[in-house]
């Protein structure tokens, strides 16, 4: 895998807590390890839980991980990601985050990744949720169709991966 | 009223939609009005629609209206506001105006006010809704309780107000 | 003085140090009574040095001051700051300082000045310094005319006012 | 070249106008083809001019670019550039630039590298300047020491990877 193979590479973000069960940090590190084998460059905001155990799947198959960090220190990161982006945002970084990936994937979380689906949602890219927020607006009669929840971590990335191939 | 009250005055973030019915312009106009009344400076996205509704109706109480703008030019504030603050940020000026409020009310709204509802969240802001947003988290069972659900305008600005005098 | 003059008044930001001579401190706050003098509200980084010594000068000639914070809790404003606006951005906040003055007025200050008088030079905002950076491009021979020195506060007062004037 | 290999190598960040001289974009050029020897990351703002040129010098010589684009538009970036970093800000993330980059080098350049060079001063990067900004405090006597002027730009790539290393 060469350098010059990183311009055409899809990314695809996974958004989640820092703090997890057990069962969820699994669907992550299986969620990072098929991005990678898809042969797409996995985007997280780069710190713990959910995103650190899909950059640990990812690496175990091969793929390149990027983490947008919400401070300035590279050490920060976790040990999964190749390449920090330092912001100094705090999680005003959550929008950089959904602004480098190209369709996003959100496994259970919290507020912070209920941030991030608002991202999504206002930028229009494809958003696919496992175990997460679910969101309807007024008394629920309009609800939003544009997050399309998943049974599987295998469903969103096969419906990820195929968003990001129809948009290029 | 004088410049010198303008730092103790409480300030309460009105978010919502550019876009919105009659029924819930008449509603934004109502509480900036009562924000007013209730000597609070109104804190908006600066725009129009919802925040703009507040924001006539803060004026016509005689009150004080700051618009978070997401440009650089003064001009795009609506004419109801009193000191607009430019960012350059585009809609991540968002986190601004809830960073800005002590409390914050979500009166229906598309994703921006969802990214808005999620930053109060976040910072543990007092949240109050009407007619805006449901979330919920997983499959439902772990509801968050953080965003509080009002019937009228007039319960939202009053709990705002006391949640905003416990603060201080 | 009430709240609606608040939209037509002039900006002048004042930028410089948070650490100062006793003779740059009386400068900058003889800088902020001239500013509210002239009925201009005065912009600064809301922090102490020459930002808190402007302020207190325009406090006690009856000014408004604003203060941009580069984090979330107001309570880190100067005293003399009215109306503190928090932005959890650092020292990336410099640019909002600029971003929301008619016109900038450098006394002295260090890199953090600087680089407010680069923000106000790319946003071809009027910029007048007293004792503070001097800049060339090159070999010296290509020197910028747009930061223009001033040999007193009063004299920089006095442009800053009249280029507003112009602009608006 | 492996994508593991990645997270260890040094960024060296060039920071220019977006229009220049033949001799200064070859200057630039020049200067991203040593870098990519000293097996650097680059990093630029990602646009035209000496970002440019000192990307295709680095291509050229086999290594990896990244460019941080003011925009949201991975489209924007010149054809150099491996991996776009979208952030939306504008000419705010000239910070950016500065906080993802080990050391700087300064090449010529206008205003907003003037802005750059402050980000690396403030942030106390290593930073060396070939035919760009010479900056000097109040009445010159005050000369600040930390922007190191260069002769070439060999001198200033073998200085930033010795600063790197010296880091590291």
């Amino acid at each position: 895998m060469v350098d010059s193979d990183i311009k055409n590479r899809q990314r695809i973000a996974v958004i989640g807590g820092s703090k997890a069960t057990a069962e969820i940090l699994e669907m992550a590190k299986e969620c990072g390890r098929l991005i990678a084998k898809n042969n797409a460059i996995l985007v997280t905001g780069g710190l713990g839980g959910v995103m650190e155990a899909a950059s640990m799947g990812a690496k175990e198959a091969g793929g390149l991980t990027v983490g947008v960090l919400p401070g300035r220190d590279k050490d920060r990161a976790n040990k999964y990601i190749d390449f920090a982006i330092l912001t100094g945002l705090g999680e005003i970084r959550n929008a950089l985050v959904i602004m480098n990936a190209d369709s996003v994937i959100a496994i259970d979380g919290s507020y912070g990744t209920l941030n991030e689906i608002s991202h999504a949602l206002i930028s229009k890219k494809p958003l696919f949720a496992v175990k997460s927020w679910h969101i309807a607006q007024g008394e629920g009669e309009r609800k939003r169709g544009e997050l399309i929840h998943c049974e599987t971590v295998e469903e969103a990335v096969k419906k990820a991966v195929l968003a990001g191939t129809k948009d290029g």
